[in-house]
């Protein structure tokens, strides 16, 4: 009765996925029209006018607008912190949050940097996931719940969320979530995380590799419950939600990037509304980029998380919005736009 | 009489760079003892850690600030444009320091989201330089004249110098700068530009052998005045100017590199206090930003100059400042920093 109940759930989310909206034609034909007629050469302004016809086309709307910026910052505890997969130890995980909600983290100096509103969710850190190399991290109504969670953080009228995360042992999570989808070794998956040492890296990649062995599943739904961590299944939820409600994202490192690329293993299209702020310095994610076959804004030799990497993009999209919408056109400055 | 003149004020020039100041050690110091305090493991914010440093050491204070913010971007008209080297005639360089001054170009619309004071000089522009492939492009009294007109563009107090530069032809001369400073074949050194075609830039690449071949010069400053350009003078006074003030400076595409180059040349450690904001497209930049071992800060594909990619790369100093002087330190925070 009760995995019936899991089963419907399930079901529900993959049609929600089923149903995700595609771009805006409309909107991108108004962008695509006004680009060449801003005075710059064609095309100069690069990856800056890739992100003006992303946003529009994603929003819905021409001219795409940046005025109501939220970033989302997931927390949750994870089983595997136990076996000594972190340099850090797991209370750090509402230490930071108590942090972040004090102002002192990186992500709050980066949000009040580029005007964006910062909300923090912990998700039940006095709950840490079940040690998933013994059996699934989270029961699928586990799972489904933290989802929820993230669905319901995406507020109407938003014009971009900033999506990352807070969860010590949770590369681990991240490495078997794509150790289990894109196959490999879990060495090519499993990176130095916080920073540990070449004798816990060696353990964190058996703990991957195990982990998978334990929890495999055709369904990237029950992959996210089997490896995955509360904060994992809401980021997840999250850029589901904001898809639906036309908003735009922005992902951030590793964590967060194979959070999301469960959604993509069920549907190829699954991401198109998501930028990716940066490419962390933990190995895993370049490679899990060229799965995702997405190319990374920044590239800023960082690995922090929380964040941090999506909301220092955000001054790229500002600045892409308003040198889309505020540049004054060929006609309308006088100046010439081609040899004769 | 003339020549002395000449070779009395090009001495002063070399004896202005050889008194460059070097970084604050004291400043630096302070910077190196905070970042590991920081509420984050160690190193994982990565260049923005490097860039705090960069600027507490050039600013030679600590905490670096970032609130008295100046664009400069130099233009000037070049003889060779009458060669066909640009898709553009060169009356656009007048039709864009209007558009500047009207606040319709893409440099205005970054400095509006980064807070950065723009101010445009046009030099001469009823002017143009010579064409080098027939003897220099400037005496070596309008160089410096332009060069002076950098340096003076640098008022005291600053926090931080962006250059950039409008000047249609004067990727030519950026090509035939580093082809006199650096060797290898004039092909190595020539792009697109604006966008030509195979035929102009076929021609462009001929104008720029003959240009190095007619003003070959041991003396970078007559390389300078022999292939440069007015605005390519003004931006490497500006660098030495800033560097004399303590001024850290960004710079930004391939003109604008070049044009720093020069300093470089008479000096190894001369752009020390100089950012790279981007790698341009235009291929002979990442070649210089090489022979510089400079690493650009934004890969985004750009190639507009006007100071839009350094312009572009202020988000991230202000992301590094604010993190660098913003943070709660472990001990503040109450979050432990390793595992015991």
């Amino acid at each position: 009765m009760k995995d019936a109940a899991n089963i419907d759930c399930l079901a529900h989310i993959h049609t929600l996925v089923a149903a995700m909206p595609g771009p805006d034609e409309a909107a991108s034909a108004l962008a695509r029209q006004r680009e060449p007629q801003l005075t710059k050469p064609a095309g100069s302004l690069g990856r800056l006018e890739e992100i003006s016809l992303h946003l529009a086309a994603w929003q819905g709307r021409h001219p795409p607008r940046l005025d109501n910026l939220r970033a989302r910052v997931f927390a949750g505890n994870h089983g595997v912190a136990a076996l000594g997969v972190s340099a850090f130890p797991a209370e750090v995980t509402v230490q930071m949050v108590l942090n972040f909600q004090h102002g002192g983290a990186a992500i709050n100096q980066l949000c009040k940097t580029f005007g964006i509103e910062l909300g923090v969710e912990a998700i039940e850190l006095d709950r840490p996931t079940a040690d998933f190399t013994g059996g699934p991290a989270m029961s699928e109504a586990e799972c489904l719940s933290a989802f929820s969670r993230g669905m319901a953080a995406v507020e109407p009228g938003l014009d971009l969320l900033v999506l990352g995360e807070m969860g010590i042992g949770n590369t681990t999570s991240a490495a078997a979530i794509c150790h289990a989808l894109y196959g490999g070794h879990p060495a090519n998956w499993t990176g130095r995380g916080t920073g540990v040492d070449d004798g816990r890296l060696a353990a964190k990649i058996e703990v991957v590799g195990k982990g998978v062995a334990t929890n495999r599943s055709d369904d990237p739904l029950k992959v996210l419950a089997g490896v995955g961590g509360r904060e994992l299944a809401a980021i997840a939820g999250a850029v589901l939600a904001a898809r639906l409600q036309r908003v735009p994202v922005v992902l951030d490192g590793y964590v967060c990037t194979a959070a999301a690329a469960v959604l993509h293993a069920i549907r190829a299209d699954a991401l198109d509304h998501c930028l990716v702020g940066h490419a962390s310095v933990e190995p895993g994610h370049r490679r899990l980029l060229d799965c995702l076959g997405k190319r990374p804004l920044l590239e800023m030799d960082m690995r922090l998380g929380e964040a941090s990497g999506a909301a220092l993009a955000v001054g790229l999209l500002k600045a892409a919005v308003a040198c889309h919408n505020g540049m004054a056109t060929f006609a309308e400055a006088g100046v010439s736009d081609r040899e004769d």
